[in-house]
Order: C-alpha cells, then sequence, then structure tokens
C-alpha cells in the first residue's frame, strides 16, 4: 500500500503490526501514535472485513497498552476522522491532565513541539518492543 | 449499569445492542450518535475483554451503517476521548463538507442546535430500526 503522503511526512515510522502501519506522531506534545491499515483505498471502518476490524481493535488495545507502558498517561484517547486524510487512520494519544489542551480533544492542533532525533530513535525502539510484549 | 449524568442529560436513549447503548447527542447540529458499554467501571478500551472489543466495533460499523443508511454523510467520524466523562463511551458522528466545522474534528463543541421534539422522535425510530438491520 503507497502511505498517505501528508502521512508519511508528518509522522516516523515504528513497525508493522499484522493489520496496521504504526507511526509516531512528530508532534512531541503529547505520546502519539498512528495505526493505518495496510488495506488499499479503505477510508471508513465499516469498509474493513468483520476480522480486520476485529484485528484493527486488537492493535488499537496493543498501542493504548504500549503507551500506558512507556508514558503512564492519565487517559488514552481513541480517534478516527479522516477528514482531511481519508485513507482510514487511527490516532491513539497518551493524555495527561497536566497537558497543554487537557481536558480538551488535542484538535484542533495548537501546540506542537518536535522531538530531539535522539531521544526520538530511543523512543521508537521503546514502542516497538512494547508493541510486540 | 448506572448511566452517567451527564452522558445522560446530553443525550436520548435508542436501543441497547449487544454491548452498548447506543444513544443520539442532543445536538442536532451533526448526526451524532453514541455508544457505552454496559461494563461497570470501564474507562479504558484495553480493559475491555477482547471479545467485547470485537462486539464494540462491530457496533460502531453497526452505527456507522445507521448513519450511512439515514444521512449519507461524506466521512464518519469516530472518537473515545472520555477526559470529561470518564466512563468509556464512543461518539460516532456523520460529517459532511458543508457542515459548520468541516475539515476539522467537531470539538471543540462550537456550533450547538437542538432537535424539534418530533423530527428527534422519529429519527430515534429510524435509528432504532436501521441498527437492527
Amino acid at each position: 500500500m503507497i502511505l498517505n503522503a501528508q502521512l508519511r511526512d508528518t509522522s516516523y515510522y515504528i513497525t508493522d503490526l499484522k493489520l496496521c502501519q504504526v507511526r509516531l506522531s512528530h508532534n512531541a506534545t503529547y505520546p502519539w501514535l498512528i495505526l493505518i491499515p495496510n488495506r488499499e483505498g479503505v477510508q471508513e471502518i465499516l469498509e474493513l472485513s468483520s476480522g480486520d476490524r476485529a484485528q484493527l481493535m486488537e492493535e488499537i488495545a496493543l498501542a493504548s497498552g504500549a503507551l500506558q507502558e512507556i508514558f503512564a498517561p492519565d487517559k488514552i484517547n481513541v480517534a478516527a476522522f479522516g477528514n482531511v486524510v481519508p485513507d482510514l487512520h487511527v490516532h491513539v494519544i497518551g493524555r495527561f491532565t497536566s497537558d497543554l489542551a487537557w481536558p480538551n480533544p488535542i484538535w484542533p492542533v495548537d501546540h506542537v513541539s518536535e522531538y530531539d532525533p535522539k531521544v526520538r530513535n530511543e523512543l521508537i525502539l521503546r514502542l516497538e518492543e512494547a508493541l510486540f510484549q
């Protein structure tokens, strides 16, 4: 599957799970994973097969668990919009009562910061490991 | 399960599916369903059993299909936040390229309108029927 350019250019590759490519948002303000099902042309959850839907849910749970293990957030936010990038993708975001947008959803994204490349590379390795436990 | 008062007071009962109570948001600006798993004390998707997670995903697909059948939206938005009301609940919202918040997520909810009670009751009946097809 060819990854949408906007998704690709605003996130970093972590790993491929059974259904989804998992990526880290470039925005270091929040611990923010993006799951992209490897299914060409699918825009809505309803368009996935029932088996793929169950797998997507398991991968959302995996991503949530990885964020909980590494960041211990106060809440996990999960969202699939696709209003701008129509290819199906799911945001899984760790939220803290102390974060800049709390208690609102992070959208519209008013707070953007970039990772230090070394910190980011270490985080990607830790996330990859946590996703395969 | 005792429904959270804020969820209850800002939405209308439609029906109970196998896992979730399905409710209609009071906000008529968007076709907006809320799925609330009937599991006491559950706040995160990760806390549901694997079977319940698969069922939740099927009910998200059912809700999406009901909105598509009745409203034919341009996109379905799905989101689980819980930053304000921590009990797990999933928003399933029909979006139009012509709606007031497009292409942004509807949060923060700047546009609120109320249903005419007769229109609302008819819509609830249509949604209930569409959810059981």
